[in-house]
């Protein structure tokens, strides 16, 4: 009889517990948590807070005795494990309840102690009571009990990543007013700037008080005041501290396991680590990312499922291989949904591949059924072989379900051109004939099969400023809610009338609204022997950076 | 200079021109279509008449005049091709409204020409003037003018295909007591009879009286009683006739073009017919089942679109292929959404194909984020190399997304294994961290990998009245609201300590309220030395058949 061990009782050691069972009916499976709960609604939590999710009952998944008795698992909550030894396979315990410590065997040992929140040693940050992580149920109560009994006005979250921005939604939601303070140029990291532009609008828009490029250098008046490494001073109720997490290693590195530069278990394609009796999987392994083949860290809780699945299979030696991650991300950011599956810009220029970016903004359905709204959807690939490397998406609605499709093709490495294929379905309240991921294909296939050249939303300023000559083929009506300065004004309908008005010993730029009379355009002067370049994404990409700050 | 004409201006067609024009931009494109209109949005029509799209100019997508001048097209609307001399390469065309009758040559010829709304030769069918099909403008003013004029109480459906349930949902929108009456057992031919179920289920639910397995045999009173093969009759103030279409093949078959059995123009896999000068494209055509390999007729807006593409590039000699229609469908019927991709079990069934069936009804996002609703969900495959058949789903939130996924997987030759690997945006208010895609591929992948055996709702009767043993594993309160005849309650928790109450002797079914727990308790019983086999999908597919009629 295998006698199993599980660190960590959240998303993937949950989810590994229950296969192993399924797998081995005679098995012994302990289950080792340092929390109260197992398998709770961790990405539900600042909902809760924000009370969209009212009852408190709902973020427990499964009970410790629920899922016990379900699966026959031995769990053992308010337990940590403090010490692996690996040459006698134990583990040293304490249960924190009573002090106990104590000695358990395993055959197999499965690590899944996830990752906290960074904690930085800021001055002031320890003398203070109103500045709060959240990781867990504790965590939750704790922020909620405050919110609820000092009814504070004022929040300042600090990183705008994913929690950070649901976390100013939902303080947003408790009628408190929110400063959003972010090191980077923009929030949200997978996503590229231009995209990232649109959440900062609608954040505005949205009452938060957006400070990009500034971190905290401290904590004063025991937290009611922060200075900003500017010099910008912020006086605030409470501060949610969300500028990332890291990976629980200790127990991993103390007992030799192999850690990887950014502080992730590393581990084989069976998830194994360096020790072949001990795997590891969720926020705390460093995964292969799926696009580049480099190391990364990618905390979500749908790989740590899958990896829970895999570690279980392969604990019975079945091999099943991890095949890295991809990245599949999304957040509601108030009426936005962000969405962003594979590599950016920002990760592929790091990593030296050369890649081709594609902008559109179709609507979400039909235009002429009620409710349409527009995408922005950016498709980022090969410029040759239409390999998709990543995209990102920024909506009202239907960006979910965009970022689904394209995800799904990545795996089945389905290219650009295999994108204009791809059957969705089609009725008007739902898309339209040529779905936006076909769009996005047809654009980048078009820049592939028909050699289109086109120019990006950063590039144009500086061609324009260079004596280049862009013409905005849109109808003059348009240009009423704003051009890119230095246009020349020709409507698609005239250009076939009007080449004599375009100098042909220079390459000739073209814009309209979102790219595609722009494309047409292209294709015309083209044909009549100009050299010709579309912007990407038209007026809207552009606008998007250029009118958002 | 190339001269091309095109027979008919709506989708597909429309599509070719604009493609045909930024392939070249010097060719002579001559566009014919009978109707006045080129490019409207024919999917929209049930809505106009339903007064959900308010604004009749939404309806034209471009205008005549709009995409000559954009795409530099010689477009004749209210002009019919009346007859292709192969040999000379001409068209006889008349202007229906000068009665002018000439030729026009060309050096390629696309047809387009689409299907029209089958009208049979019903007794009493000429006389009535209140009997409608849908198919264009004009059709859909005469419609809404005698709804808006007439202000019918009472409406019969004839056929429940698509367009009949839009209609249906849009009269009953216009406060019209509707009845559908459907020649089959079930309405929407793409989906299986227990999905199906549903549907039936909420058309009653919205006051629409559905009936079954009956068709017209007359009209009589100028229509205003309809006489059904059952000798039930029924009064009515207008008559939607929705029970399907046929291509427009004459003008294909009177110039010796092959034509296939179903009536569709007969193309190879450049859409060529066998005429190497004449291509045909949309609803006219036969394509390739992309599932089966079969000829078949599948009138839908995508394939259209991607065809017209295929055909301008393969008039320029790019030879690109047209892969087969997969054949992905989405319907809104009132509050559901109803989705389709690929073949369905009478198709696979009457193609003599083997395959397994799963079920799962997984929430459409994490149950403890407000407005979750459960999506009923079919996926069709090989049982031995996992490979996709056909997925069917039913629900009021995020089957689009769903259906669209599975569409994109099945054209990445993605297996059942492959859909538990995907990564899918995750959020709570999107989905679970196990999306309804993974979970049905979990649940196929078992039945494969761990030689889980299913039964089917539809056989499980059977299996009790002949002594079958069937055990619900849900708690005693669930099964308050419905249960199997016959089955025996052990809840799931408990089966590990009441093995001794059921025998070795015989193959043990199992049930649960969706599957899940069915798959837990089949795994517990067959570790213990048991034959036993889960009941697919549970209650909840079980009792959509057998509750819904």
């Amino acid at each position: 009889m295998k006698k199993i061990i599980i660190v960590g009782g959240v998303a993937g050691g949950a989810t590994a517990a229950a296969r192993l069972r399924r797998l081995d009916e005679k098995s012994h499976i302990v289950l080792f948590e340092r929390g109260e709960h197992v398998s709770f609604a961790n990405c539900g939590l600042p909902y809760y807070i924000g009370e969209t999710i009212k009852d408190r009952n709902k973020l427990f998944v499964q009970t410790v005795e629920g899922m016990s008795r379900k699966f026959n698992l031995d769990i053992r909550n308010l337990t940590e494990v403090r010490k692996i030894d690996r040459e006698n396979k134990t583990v040293e315990v304490k249960n924190l309840q009573t002090g106990e410590t104590y000695e358990e065997s395993y055959d197999a040992l499965i690590l899944s102690p996830g990752a906290k929140p960074i904690f930085p040693p800021i001055a002031g940050i320890n003398e203070a009571d109103n500045i709060f992580t959240l990781r867990n149920i504790p965590d939750t109560d704790k922020i909620k009990t405050y919110v609820d009994e000092t009814k504070p006005k004022k929040a300042v979250v600090i990183g705008g990543g994913f929690i950070g921005l649901e976390m100013a939604e939902n303080l947003v939601d408790r009628g408190i007013h929110v400063t959003l303070v972010e090191m980077a140029k923009q929030v949200m990291a997978p996503l590229d700037v231009e995209m990232a532009a649109i959440v900062h609008r609608h954040l505005k828009e949205k009452g938060v008080h957006l400070i990009l490029e500034d971190g905290v250098k401290a904590f004063e008046d025991n937290g009611m005041k922060i200075v900003l490494n500017s010099g910008k001073e912020l006086t605030t109720d409470m501060t949610m501290l969300s500028i990332g997490v890291k990976p629980e290693n200790s127990l991993a590195a103390d007992a030799g396991l192999d850690i990887g530069e950014r502080g992730g278990i590393k581990v084989n394609e069976y998830l194994q680590t360096n020790d072949p009796a001990i795997f590891a999987l969720g926020d705390a392994i460093e995964v292969t990312d799926y696009i580049n083949g480099q190391p990364a860290m990618i905390p979500l809780a749908g790989p740590a499922n899958r990896q829970g699945r895999i570690v279980a299979n392969n604990v019975y030696g079945k091999n099943q291989v991890y095949k890295g991650t991809l990245g599949t991300g999304i957040a509601k950011v108030f009426d936005l949904t962000v969405a962003t599956t594979g590599n950016n810009e920002k990760v592929l220029s790091q990593k030296g591949m050369a890649y081709q970016v594609a902008h559109v903004h179709p609507a979400s359905h039909a235009g002429y059924y009620p409710g349409a709204s527009p995408i922005a959807l950016k498709l980022i690939f090969d410029g040759k072989s239409g390999e998709i490397y990543g995209a990102q998406a920024v909506g009202v609605d239907g960006v979910d379900k965009r970022m689904d499709v394209i995800a799904t093709a990545i795996k089945g490495k389905l290219t650009v051109h295999d994108l204009t294929e791809i059957e969705l379905s089609y009725a008007p309240p739902f898309s339209s004939a040529k779905d936006p991921v076909n769009m996005a294909g047809y654009v980048a296939s078009n820049m592939i099969d028909d050699g289109i050249e086109t120019v990006q939303w950063h590039e144009i300023d500086q061609i324009i400023a260079d004596g280049g000559i862009l013409i905005d083929v849109r109808e003059p009506v348009e240009r009423e809610a704003g051009f890119i300065a230095g246009s020349i004004n020709i409507p698609l309908g005239e250009i076939r009338d009007r080449l004599d008005e375009i100098p042909k010993d220079q390459t000739i730029y073209v814009t309209c609204q979102v790219g595609l009379r722009g494309y047409l355009a292209t294709r015309i002067l083209t044909a009549n022997g100009y050299q010709a370049k579309n912007l990407d994404g038209g007026w809207k990409t552009y606008s998007t950076v250029f009118h958002s700050n």
